[in-house]
């Protein structure tokens, strides 16, 4: 296997000298019933209205194969150091399935382990869910609330939000989950104000147990039980952590139990461990959790495939490449038509931009061409409302990622004026792809839409638990796939450190350092 | 008054000359001090982080003074039609309060009329919280639910959410809000479902009436209030209308009441219109309200200074398009240190990018400069923890704007490890403004930070509703200033109609045409 920069590469000068197609042109049936790929049996990626067309194809094949992508993504899930600088395996793929060879890392099969984990938490959430195991006052656990941040709290967060119109029909019976995740007081307080203490379970989410955001909200928690005069109770009888074997909680009598992850698991790739399906599986049972991690383990294996027209992963990386790459274009827009996606769009900003927004590569020499985008993005028809004006009409292009589904996930519709809203989300989603890519000419300036801005959509029947894994195994895919393009390391975050540095000398008391003493002085 | 694009300023010329300020170097106790205005009595702006000296500052007043950027604010408040495009007025300033001359238009005085309407509010709202006013079933009023999108939904929520733990903390008597926007019926349905029917009392907002999305959320609503088999409940007397007043609800007997906005009240302008202060009022009271009103009417007077020294809307706008136009940085990330400001991010980037994503200049011509930004942005600390990689070491520079205050809201802290959270909260936002700007030098480059981002901070001492008022119209009014620098219209969203027509043309079978057939026939 070779690493090397984007730029030496041969089939991306190639792809260079190619012209783009031009959307205002290119659309017809044809091509939208052949421009797309499945990202899994239930999730499809369609491509129509990209600017590319064979010729762009044959040379992201080309490039594909030269950079050796898939290769790399097999050497990833075999178990190979893909986190280079901070000397690490990267299995988050292994918590939801074996897609590469047995991996054995600190003197244990890494999937067995990830395998007992879920196996606990079944076991667990079962417990909690049949009233087996009850708060400290004897009572049956109602609520569920996650301390953590970033990744412990994102994709997390998303994804029970994502599911609970689908549990809610398909009647399963659920906890109510709350998340506390800022070290602003008010964020913990403002949930803490409408707890029935008794009735609450808390998972304290930290790989190392040292995280200060968690730490302080576990403390703020536990002064609020204490306070709170209730006749016994105990904090922690009300308390789980989800984190590494050599972390503090990992044995520590403050919590009722304790569910691993290790350093091979990055947070924003920790959905689908402990960090995620503790939550899911609380909330809404072991089954769901077992849907959405078949659903993100069969995106993973079709990810394997080293023809893009195979890959919906590998093509989706591609042609991202190319739009910021070739046509330079410094964003891209998620654009989720389900209300249910409501925080999709942040978690996959994270996945994003914490993966890939780096300025050397692995082996830590500078760039010299442009990495991860800014991501952005609200659902629709929302956003229609809202930002859309820009995206239409601003003087910068921003490419555009659409997500949509067939059916609701209540399923609970009226029509009105002849259609049901579901049929007007999706007139309006595919409405606005075309009004993107074909715009329209008018002799009034004011009313002129340049068109030739593209966008992608990725669709499926239903937001189901399945749907929704594919969908995250997906994306996972697809930002791993554009840091082996970029050649850099994906699974680290150094950019993160400077600012917990300077946070703690403000904390001593800023250490003679002027400009921070002047700037806290401020506040 | 003269109209003239940005690029044929002498002004703007003498700035593109100068050289940027590397703050790798600049940051000083001075500087700090000294390198802020005031944006009211309660809000500052400090701009120490900004790459830029005296000489910027001085050619910026030039710049200013050449576009007369300040008249045009004068001539805009005192009544002059400055959406062109529209042939309107541009009145929201007038909805707190009296800033340029009396404004006469549709042959009434329309500061009156706003104030009418507020009066209106005032005696509906102590009604209902009073019990005065109770549901059709005899019982009182606990939950309001907003049904409205865009302009209707974002601001509102926003300010709705910013305001929850203030009040809570003034021991405020608080009706639950809730908002339905979007036309996914899934949206709709995770409200309704957590509604006592009796107890809710809904507002339809839609200045035109006609507004899709609302119109079929109204109905999705009543045909739920219909179907709980409430005896006696009647949705009329369950709803009121915030619309203009030739609206077809301003008249309507299918709802109890209604307050009128007008023409000249743009939808992200219209939080302090009757689109915000019926919520509000009835939510929180409307003693609240006028505080949150009166704020903003502070920042707006202090916006008429000519100089840049004591106008901070101005000065912020002028150095957004430093960043912008001499730098070239597309994209703007909004950072409040507050959980509460969770969705005022949200409400910005329509603020924003529905103003000044535009391409033609008033007069319908084509810009050869980039307009506004792409805006983004999620509340530290949990940005922290996502993307803020990105934005210390990624490749492209965000320019970012910091939001901070001294005192948390709830006012529930605890020391851990020798500091509150709310200390911990702004050690790490003094941290990261100096991280960004000064970087760090590591012989490991993976390490290494380039340092040199620019950001700015709005500070106060607490965010209450007057400190709020402020932000908003700070923000409102830079966007205003920043409009008239890139000589387009800021008023008027015509890049939002394309979309609608087409979705409309699906609903109606896609009139043979054939590619919206292809893209509907995947959904």
């Amino acid at each position: 296997m070779t690493y090397k920069n984007l730029d030496t590469s041969t089939a991306f000068k190639t792809l260079g000298a190619l012209e783009a197609s031009d959307l205002r042109q290119v659309l017809n049936p044809e091509r939208i019933k052949t421009y797309q790929v499945k990202a899994s049996d239930t999730l499809m990626y369609n491509y129509a209205a990209m600017p590319i067309d064979e010729h762009h194809l044959s040379v992201l094949q080309q490039l594909s194969d030269e950079l050796q992508l898939t290769q790399k993504y097999q050497a990833l899930v075999d178990g190979n150091v893909m986190n280079t600088g901070e000397n690490r395996l990267v299995l988050h793929h292994l918590t939801r399935g074996q897609v590469g060879k047995t991996v054995e890392a600190d003197g244990e099969d890494k999937g067995a382990f990830y395998r007992e984990q879920l196996s606990r938490i079944k076991t667990f959430s079962d417990a909690v869910r049949s009233g087996t195991i009850v708060g400290s006052t004897g009572k049956r656990f109602t609520t569920v609330v996650q301390i953590g941040i970033g990744g412990s709290d994102l994709g997390p967060r998303a994804i029970y939000l994502a599911l609970k119109g689908w549990c809610t029909r398909e009647g399963i019976e659920q906890l109510n989950a709350q998340f506390i995740s800022n070290v602003d007081p008010d964020d913990a307080q403002a949930v803490i104000e409408q707890l029935d203490l008794e009735r609450t379970l808390f998972i304290l989410v930290s790989k190392s147990g040292t995280t200060l955001e968690t730490l302080t909200n576990r403390d703020l928690v536990i002064e609020a039980i204490k306070k709170s005069g209730i006749t016994g109770i105990d904090p922690s009888a009300h308390m789980v952590a989800v984190t590494s074997k050599s972390s503090p909680l990992a044995s520590s009598s403050s919590v009722l139990d304790a569910f691993f992850i290790d350093d091979y698991i990055g947070g924003r790739y920790s959905s689908t461990s402990a960090v995620g399906a503790v939550i899911l599986s609380l909330a809404y049972g072991f089954e769901t959790v077992q849907l959405f991690l078949e659903g993100a383990h069969q995106a993973d294996l079709a990810a394997q495939s080293p023809k893009i027209s195979e890959n919906a992963a590998l093509l989706d990386a591609l042609l991202g490449v190319y739009l910021r790459n070739v046509l330079h274009y410094p964003s891209t827009a998620i654009l989720p038509y389900s209300q249910a996606l409501s925080r999709f769009p942040a978690h996959l900003q994270q996945l994003d931009m914490e993966s890939n927004g780096k300025h050397v590569n692995r082996d830590g020499e500078t760039l010299s061409y442009p990495t991860g985008p800014v991501i952005f993005g609200e659902p629709g028809t929302n956003g229609q409302h809202s930002f859309y004006q820009l995206l239409h009409q601003g003087t910068d292009i921003v490419p555009l990622q659409f997500i949509g589904f067939s059916v609701s996930q209540y399923e609970k519709d009226i029509q009105v004026e002849g259609s049901s809203s579901q049929e007007k989300l999706n007139a309006n989603l595919v409405a606005q792809i075309v009004a993107f890519a074909r715009g329209k000419d008018d002799t009034n300036p004011n009313k002129q839409f340049c068109g030739n801005r593209p966008s992608s959509l990725l669709y499926a029947k239903q937001l189901n638990p399945s749907v929704l894994g594919s969908l995250l195994a997906h994306y996972e895919n697809k930002v791993m796939f554009q840091g082996f393009i970029w050649n850099l390391n994906s699974f680290d975050q150094e950019g993160v450190q400077l600012g917990k540095v300077l946070a703690t000398k403000v904390l001593n008391g800023c250490e003679g350092d002027e400009v921070l003493e002047s700037f806290i002085g401020l506040l």
